[in-house]
């Protein structure tokens, strides 16, 4: 039995290499090179090990870890969705269920089970762990942006209330985070890297 | 104090982004690519999520996570040492301990503390947790060896003897993980991806 867990979850492992191979928008900190999502993942892990201490609310640590790791994995069979495409919207698709339940569907059906509602958990985003997976997806790219001179931002012309507006999911999980968010997002008009739209 | 840390923290988080160019000697399981350090380190952290349950000792998972998240960090000042290299010796070197005390210590005291602590822990290679994030840490570079047409240990003409010494690790902290690497290492002598030397 144990020795069959191990095949399964062996197969498991090989196949989420594939998400080194899933390009984000976002670019490095300090290069032109995109962000892949097994890069993002780590960063955010980090992220929550770093910045737990900010939560709003007492959270399970180890469980936000899992979230932030394994939240992109449905990505290897259905893509990347920018945050600020407007011909698609970023909710969790029939297509992405699909990719998840054949994906952590490789392991033995008691984790398969457990991996599929840890993710599905942070897709609705309600308890104060998937709340503060959220804050962290967030945070990551805005610090992208900000030192890239803009980045995605600029690159597609994503106006301040537009990412105002996402980046404001940050709140639900840290005041204190959020507040140091709209600073940046200030200070990135003033510098002329992000544009107010006037109506 | 709270936004005294959050500063510090953020500093962190840039400066630990050079993760993502620090170039590992092993590929890809499905190209050519070379892994880098923080792909890698997300890839310890889904195993160690998904292998717990074969640790021959009950382990605490988170600390284990925060091991192999942070393993690597060092090699942003210090450069990845590669495991074969007969010039090198890949042991916590006066050079890495300098590099964690300037990367750690970019975060608030305290935290600084916790993760060279963690660090450490993990080098020194004698708690349970470090005995599993290290098998770990053996054990993705064999499966991406034996999946890459005997990958580093041919591109290196490491032998099979060289490759079971390093690869005993992994006795230490799961022996069923253990006898799956051995089979490994077996089915690679038969295949020819893995020579034995002959003396
Ligand atoms: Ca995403």
């Amino acid at each position: 039995m144990q020795t069959d867990n191990l095949l399964k979850q062996v197969n498991f492992i090989k196949e989420i290499d594939k998400l080194k191979y899933i390009q984000r928008k976002t670019r490095l900190f300090n290069s032109d090179r995109h962000e892949n999502d097994a890069e993002h993942s780590w960063h955010l892990a980090m992220m929550t090990i770093v910045l737990a201490e900010h939560s709003d609310k007492p959270i399970d640590v180890l469980k936000v870890l899992k979230m932030v790791l394994i939240h992109d994995i449905v990505e290897i069979d259905a893509g990347d969705t920018f945050i600020y495409d407007s011909q698609k919207n970023h909710t969790n698709t029939a297509e992405e269920l699909i990719a998840a339940k054949r994906i952590f569907g490789l392991l033995p059906t008691e984790q398969a089970e457990e991996f599929i509602a840890i993710w599905q958990e942070f897709e609705d985003g309600i308890t104060d762990e998937a709340k503060f997976a959220k804050s962290m997806d967030r945070f990551e790219p805005l610090l992208q942006n900000t030192s890239n001179n803009g980045g995605t931002w600029k690159e597609f012309n994503v106006p301040y209330q537009k990412v105002y507006e996402k980046k404001s999911a940050i709140k639900k999980g840290s005041s204190s985070i959020w507040e140091y968010a709209k600073k940046l997002l200030n200070e990135s008009v003033n510098k002329g890297i992000l544009l107010k739209e006037t109506s």
